[in-house]
């Protein structure tokens, strides 16, 4: 598929992340305005609120568009989805009958605030990369095999929906509660090893009943979109917490989305496979479409008071061994109703290299090998002050799907006792 | 303090659970009416909604009661919470002016159907009954040695909000993927080791900021009341899943909770302390209150078409290691937000002696050692059919506190692939 063009002439570049291919979903506000949905095409942004009383977008009898979420358009299932994509291409492509009447509703992005463009229902994380839980293994256990369950299971746990914030929003380094291996007993404080982990976020757009498994394919039609996802990680405290019941605070003092939701649709001529299956896998894990997608990601890191970021990880989203829907799909077989609004971390993204590792605690190997930035300073985990920004694209015929930076501050840890 | 006499007469027995000093809160519907807010005392249901509407309980400028959840209410915080409980009090009381008032909006509590009592925000599963965490270890790992930081955390893992139902509602047996150990590879089919847990589950009613720790002292008065909860587990797919990042299909196909909320306020006269530390819990895990209530709880196990159930189990929710409040403290330690309906499972109450342990796994020791029912018949884990009941009572001076019945029945599995 080429570049679509669009009458809003900032969209039409190979390079800009918001073409009328990508049209993603916001929810934004412009001085004392309340949050609305929003869609962004190139440098601007279409306040679907507006266009919704305007008459220029109509696919239900109710409004759906004046609420700080884009949850109501998610419950409303696929056909809807499909019928406003088809409207808002035809509104914003070149040579539109309505450009007059759509003109005034666009709000320059520059003059915006974005907030989180949905209400997360539940939060899952899983556990999908092979080379980052590989590389895990040989950290933290001297051995870089896989846990017995890891290739026939896409194995995850479940998060903290209120943990997750939109892009932007600084996160204070967590206190907590962590022990050192020749301690005797624990000790209380800021995490000393925090770090990120490059993901994405897969959004459920129709739900599943209550004691009603699902089919993979199925699971790939009720995805709705992407975003990219920080899990900020306090490696310390998760160390010393996660046995035998897994992740838990060391999780849960933040984890940031893009702003931007990136359609499934939008993704579609992305489609990757997932990569041979060293084990064949139980035939309920089984789909018949390809699950991944092509998308290029990218870490930078930002000491504060530094003119710019470093990149100091790419890799791609098609390395992971389990797709969304296989995830969603194991996620519900044991009868767990998937609700509009679940979101589902894919696990860390981690490629083959070095400089594919999608976390700091492999970047730097856990801090033995602290890595150097473009300020000539070093890292082993992260800094007060640091900034944090994921990116991601997928790059098509002449035009580019972005899904807006995920940057996140570290502020210091709150005073406590 | 003494039984409290009301008008209701039915409240006025010794051993009815539903006495004026309980008055806890449910969510009722009658024939085709909408569900909506009532309070048990005795026999009867006070439909709020209706009480509300005529004037009789106005706590605030708008409405709380005609909606199907407790949400609302908790919303309003602690003080309008008290507020309530005096207005009901004096409403209900022996001699109320107001009797001819609030008699024609009870309803029968046996023409009622009973809905779920809150929108479960979050649910979070914790693992804090010393007894089952030893227990668990000897039959798992061959050792009743506690995990290196069960004495200093109260550890818990992430449940799945939408798996929680109200009691009586049917459970599918759960499809999943389980591993003999001397098998090579997995197999999926319909769990083998289907168990309970028998807990209380605490719910939140105020919320902490993101961002924001909060002591136990603090979180002891966010606690809003208490459910039973019967954690449904699949011992055979948890068992394959856990390792490294805990449960989650095990645990994602049901949990059941009573009916009834039973306020924190009801249960003060219960107060009970927690254990001695065997190790000195770090400061941030240290209130002012005994965190612990004196709850006598039981477990009752009918097969299906047996003419009464057998009880299986009987224990006290004194018995537990870690209070609610400790709980939700760890909870937002490190900055994770706790929101009005967030439900916090205490983990597994078993006390020292065989009867007192609160699962089949324990009780039957992983099958090896069955157990026999009334009827004869003998249960290492839950067949189909099988109706598993938790009870719950606190004991006063003359008055009993009851939660209501949490019940579930074992249905199939559903056929699948």
């Amino acid at each position: 598929m080429p570049l679509l063009k669009s009458w809003v002439a900032s969209a039409n570049s190979a390079n800009h992340p918001f073409p009328l291919n990508n049209l993603p979903y916001g929810v934004f506000s412009t001085g004392e305005d309340e949050p609305r949905c929003g869609v962004a095409i190139g440098d601007m942004i279409l306040d679907m609120a507006a266009a919704e009383a305007e008459g220029l977008v109509a696919l239900t009898e109710y409004p759906l568009f004046d609420v700080p979420y884009w949850n109501d358009l998610m419950e409303e299932g696929p056909a809807v989805w499909a019928a406003l994509r088809e409207r808002l291409s035809a509104l914003l492509a070149k040579g539109s009958k309505e450009q007059e009447a759509v003109e005034p509703l666009l709000v320059p992005m520059a003059e915006a605030t974005l907030h989180m463009p949905l209400v997360v229902s539940e939060y899952t994380d899983f556990y999908a990369g092979r080379q980052h839980a590989q590389n895990m293994g040989a950290i933290l256990r001297g051995s870089p095999d896989l846990p017995a369950n890891w290739l026939h299971i896409p194995i995850g746990y479940n998060g903290r929906a209120s943990s997750v914030v939109v892009s932007g929003t600084p996160i204070h380094r967590p206190n907590g509660q962590t022990k050192a291996p020749d301690a005797e007993m624990p000790s209380f404080g800021p995490s000393k090893r925090l770090d990120i982990e490059l993901e994405m976020g897969a959004i459920v757009g129709t739900g599943s009943e209550f004691g009603q498994p699902i089919t993979v394919d199925e699971a790939d039609a009720m995805i709705f979109g992407y975003v990219l996802l920080n899990d900020w990680s306090a490696r310390d405290i998760q160390g010393w917490e996660y046995q035998p019941l897994g992740p838990f605070q060391g999780k849960a003092f933040g984890t940031s989305i893009s702003p931007w939701i990136v359609t499934a649709a939008a993704l579609e001529p992305f489609r990757a496979p997932t990569p041979p299956r060293e084990k064949k896998l139980l035939p309920y894990l089984s789909g018949s479409k390809e699950g991944l997608y092509d998308i290029e990601l990218e870490v930078l890191m930002q000491p504060e008071g530094a003119d710019s970021a470093s990149v100091i990880a790419r890799t791609n989203y098609s390395r992971m061994y389990y797709s969304a829907a296989e995830q969603l799909c194991h996620h519900a077989i044991g009868g767990c109703a998937m609700n509009a609004g679940d979101l589902l971390g894919s696990g860390t993204i981690s490629g083959p290299e070095r400089s594919e590792f999608g976390s700091l605690m492999e970047l730097s190997w856990a801090g033995r090998e602290p890595f150097t930035l473009e300020t000539g300073e070093t890292r082993g985990f992260i800094e007060d002050g640091d900034t944090l920004t994921l990116r991601g694209n997928a790059r098509g015929d002449g035009y580019t799907i972005g899904f807006g930076d995920c940057v996140g501050q570290i502020l210091p840890a709150k005073a406590w006792g």
